[in-house]
């Protein structure tokens, strides 16, 4: 599955957060990152992000596709992150 | 179709970006909206977008699902923006 994340935590925890989403996904821009993953890496995943975080401050938005059939990807600007997988 | 934005743009044009995509689009997160958007208003929202950001500084990416039937949502934390039309 292709999953795309957002986050919106304190500033105390977003570099944990940041390096954590990192071992995963792609960095594409400030607090989003995307890319491919299996179910036991996104099982991973969240579960060190629920360790990091705390949930009555802090956000994470997880869009999951479950194919990129039927999806696409633009960009307005500066593509910051490297070449995204996406298409 | 059903879109999610993000956006990095400087400071001095934030009120301005938000303020816009929030004419087409539910703010969720710092940075993210999401929303169903017709063709003929996607076409505005870019156009807008376009005008108002410099696009050698500022990055706006926009993920486009002609269907969220092969897709989901799930939230770690909070939930920020209002419910979600997602699911």
């Amino acid at each position: 599955m292709f999953i795309i994340l957002v986050y919106d935590v304190n500033e105390k925890r977003v570099n944990k957060v940041l390096k954590t989403c990192r071992k995963y996904l792609n960095w594409v821009q400030n607090s989003v990152l995307e890319g491919e993953i299996s179910d036991a890496n996104f099982k991973k995943l969240k579960s060190e992000i629920s360790r990091i975080i705390n949930k009555d401050e802090d956000s994470v938005i997880i869009y999951i596709l479950r194919t990129t059939k039927y999806s696409d990807r633009e960009i307005i600007g500066l593509e910051k992150g490297g070449e995204s997988l996406f298409v």
